[in-house]
């Protein structure tokens, strides 16, 4: 039977991406769309793109009947979205997109979000959404909380190589080139694109992104010690993907053969052959992520490069295979799509 | 049960569009994929989007099996499609998405692509594949030829007009804005990335380009009398889409009322309200074609604007809605799919 | 001696642009640029381009002492600019790059801009700086009013035909297609790079763009008669350019020699050779204008493609050369800069 | 008195771009273009935004007269630049800007370039362009080899730090994000607007980039021991610009005031305030180089950052830098032209 789809704060690019993603599958139906600003709006005026979708109007989160909803995706802003899910009906599943609960330590969260947690009583209720890696945990979660794009493809890339003891942990360093679709739809000016086109810049350099809260949290309890990476992301001027050059130390060989081994059974990482590095335009639009892996040329060194799509995998694709394992549902539907290409 | 389909030049953005759009069609499979300058290699190494699609290594058009084959996409450069589809089983049902058999007329042919056409006899057997005024013919065709891209956008755009004799037949302007997909994967320096974008340019002026051979034809057939077209085409910095704007004379609701009317149980073909202008973003990746109309501040006068992906309803979309009529499917199987955005 | 130059309104893209030009310009010294929600920052952190350039800190305006100021450029957003520009010392010559003073008649300005005129008295005294057609007046004027940019070249395709009688005046389409930095720095979703890149759209249609009002005023004073054109512009993923497809009816041959005949002594306007078409490619970052014109395969029918930099040629390259002029400098002066390619 | 001046292949963009810079520099004049398979055009039929440059027609090598040339810039393909700078005038001063003078080892250059080099006697003449750091030499030198893009980039990053002695030898990491213009006006596929643009990816991963030869010779010897470094190149999609995220071991504080004091009195490199960071947008179309140093949050390690335009401080700009020197003009000169920007 079809379940029941809410959406809270559709308004956004996840928000759109959970439309286009849900339209084509069978198991699932949106029966609500809220988008506070843009209340009383038919979607197709948001986002015409949608225009052929049959999609409701948009409405205000307290006129959302919960009553007939099995499942809510919540994309709303962080801090707004831990306000809205504690006060949500207690038997009502949800997919959180934001930052809200990815962190299970209410300190780690005033640290990297500047304030204490409102919700602190659910966040260790929440389970982390890197599907993955949590997938037995995520089939009886009430609450999952979607991971950051970055931490999405960093962990990806290198937490079996942790799990492994296949590298040096002191060592890591995560370099990544961003699309401009993952700062959402926020009106900034280094995101127009007279500004962004033709060219590049590192941005939240040092250790200042929040992503970084995401990866010593995980990376940590995957050692059994404290994991700090060195981490720092660019802005370039694509949409879709994130391209991650994680340079590690360790064998090349058994790298590769570690990662081979953890995503061997899964259907949506690809682990290409020894010497191949993946590129963002292979998996835009997909739930796809490709990683390669290259040794250099000083032994014992190697490059791991990753790629996935920042609103699919990175997160709308990823919200919705953890609520196909919440539902019941086959984990992969609705998700198979390959990508436009050109 | 499942059509058995090959495409023949698979290596090109058309051929590559098909096995997108076909891997995720449940009534269709694909069994051979031929491209002979890559014989031999597995489809993901030409395009490594293509990956997870579990796609037959393409081989050259001779070793290809037709005794099980339901239909055939012909994916190849015109001139070369003529001569490889003459000699094709007489029973197997073909696609041509070159421009071979668009032109019923030799004379015609042979002055817009400047060489006499090598297979005459099988010009007036094909069906030209404008699939929403050619349906019925397009039922029980054997051989189906695809519009050129410029050709679709324009004949969506106008062909109503000209039926409902609602324009002035001697007044029709059609000013395209194309995306470089449009040009294949060809190497020219034009369409490199360092030279192409940011920027623009027409091209093909004044009356040189080949799809005016496809608007004389249609238009003058529609309107029992010579019809022809001033047609500017532009080269524009993105990869699919065509917007086509279309300078008429006419009354502006008339004009209106008569698209609303030829596309009212259209599922592909949307008219938007009076007085909206599309966007190419809005239908990339997708088969849909969004048309508005607005009237000029001078009555009497009113530009016609519509979008279409020039690589999926513009041609490879269009191909497989062309397929699904002639093998018996359901006539949008495949094609639902809404477009990436952003 | 060099002259002495203020900036007011220096923090958008064309007060960007003119201290790109002024700072190679041997003639000109920037001494004060004013930015009222960024006085006190120095240029540097507002555009880090600049950061080279040696310029004055922002102030505001009010703090700017223009004892010493031999002309000011005025690049404020219309309406602002009128009442600041009102309020200037009488004996500073002025170049206004809004669009306060470009039409002489305040009924005319009432109804496209949607208000009155707040400086009514000196919409009579200023100039209307389409430098190639209005130098002598310029020569002494004290407020010259740059023109818009889409303006500009449409007025460059297309004025020295209507004034040699060789286009039907009833029959004039300008078909144009803008890079995004004619909006300015305006933070609007449909300019983000995420919503503009990989598309385009038609925008202001059907005769509701600004631009139409300066249309009008010179196409009706140069032809003697009520000239009204038909305008659209489109919107397409680069940052500068604009290209102008005018569809007119005349003769091919003398619409080029008109073309050729107006435009022969102009150092910045490149009449190409008949049948040829301009980029915006080779314009970008110039003071050129390149115009071409090829003939349609209907007799009496032809399309004149004119390219330029909105922010150069089209904005503040137009008004340095004004300026020049005004300052009794030689007119080139700081232009004669090629563009960047690729 | 003007020097006279000779483009040897004048028909890639790094011929294109001295043309662009020579045009407004006082001293200098361009006297004969050679481009051999583009002979017998004029240069604005090859690069339409040079129309306005009053260049001469391209010409064959071998009609070149250099009889009163005072310099030659080489902008030929590597090896077939060294037998044809092995045949030039003895007399005649050379600026070389492909890789076949750079590396002064003929093994060396064996290794990097898969064979053995066509004039080695010349290999020991050649002084390496890199000009902040090899300027007296080139003053006096008749044949200077222009560096490599990626190798001058990272070397304006991380040389000052070796020569300091402020970081760790064995732990350099150079990530660079590069333009497209790098790849030069080659026709292959992954250049293409159609694949490159929203996109991007790594290529020469694991220490196979050509350019590593060039760190290799240069860290080693500012080091006095061997140096090796971890170079990973990334390809995104824009046309100019290149920037280099340097991962490096030290003090942060002490890197960046060795990056200070090395450039103190450099006019073209700007090392900005601590903290911050550099975009190539800011220097694009520019001779400058952007440099800035962030320290991460695990003490004892930073990244620097660098920006600088490939075609121009990366190439071309760097060759007419050198030549000013070569013929005792001012180094700045025709070099001082701020960036296009947006």
């Amino acid at each position: 039977m079809t379940k029941k789809i809410a959406i809270l704060g559709a308004s956004g690019y996840t928000g759109a991406e959970l439309c286009r993603l849900i339209q084509t599958h069978s198991g699932m139906e949106i029966v609500a769309l809220s988008g506070d600003r843009k209340a009383g709006q038919p979607m197709a005026s948001v986002y015409p793109f949608l225009r052929s979708a049959g999609l409701p109007d948009l409405i205000r989160i307290e006129d959302v009947d919960f009553a007939g909803v099995d499942l809510a995706f919540c994309a709303l802003p962080h801090v707004t979205s831990q306000n809205v899910i504690k006060d949500l009906p207690r038997d009502l599943k949800v997919v959180d997109l934001s930052a809200d609960f990815r962190l299970r330590d209410p300190a780690e969260y005033a640290k990297w979000y500047g304030k204490s947690h409102d919700a602190q009583e659910m966040q260790g209720e929440a389970v982390y959404g890197l599907t993955e890696f949590y997938r037995d945990e995520i089939r009886t979660a009430r609450l999952v909380a979607g991971t950051g794009c970055n931490a999405a493809i960093g962990q990806f890339a290198v937490r079996p190589l942790i799990a492994a003891g296949v590298i040096d942990l002191d060592e890591i360093i995560l370099d990544l080139i961003c699309g401009v679709s993952g700062a959402g739809r926020s009106l900034r000016e280094n995101v127009l694109h007279a500004e962004l086109s033709e060219g590049t810049n590192a941005y939240a350099l040092g250790g200042s992104h929040r992503h970084l809260g995401e990866f010593d949290q995980e990376f940590s309890k995957v050692a059994g010690r404290k994991v700090e990476v060195q981490f720092t992301p660019h802005l370039a001027p694509f949409n879709r993907g994130v391209l991650a050059t994680c340079y590690v130390k360790g064998d090349a060989a058994a790298i590769h053969a570690a990662l081979r081994a953890s995503y061997d059974a899964e259907v949506f990482i690809e682990v290409l052959p020894m010497g191949q590095a993946p590129s963002t335009h292979d998996v835009r639009g997909t739930n796809y992520c490709h990683i390669g892996v290259v040794a250099d040329r000083r032994s014992g060194r190697a490059q791991v490069v990753a790629a996935l799509d920042n609103l699919c995998k990175g997160s709308s694709g990823q919200a919705v295979q953890n609520a196909n394992l919440m539902l019941g549902l086959e984990e992969s539907a609705g998700l198979m799509g390959l990508g436009v290409f050109p």
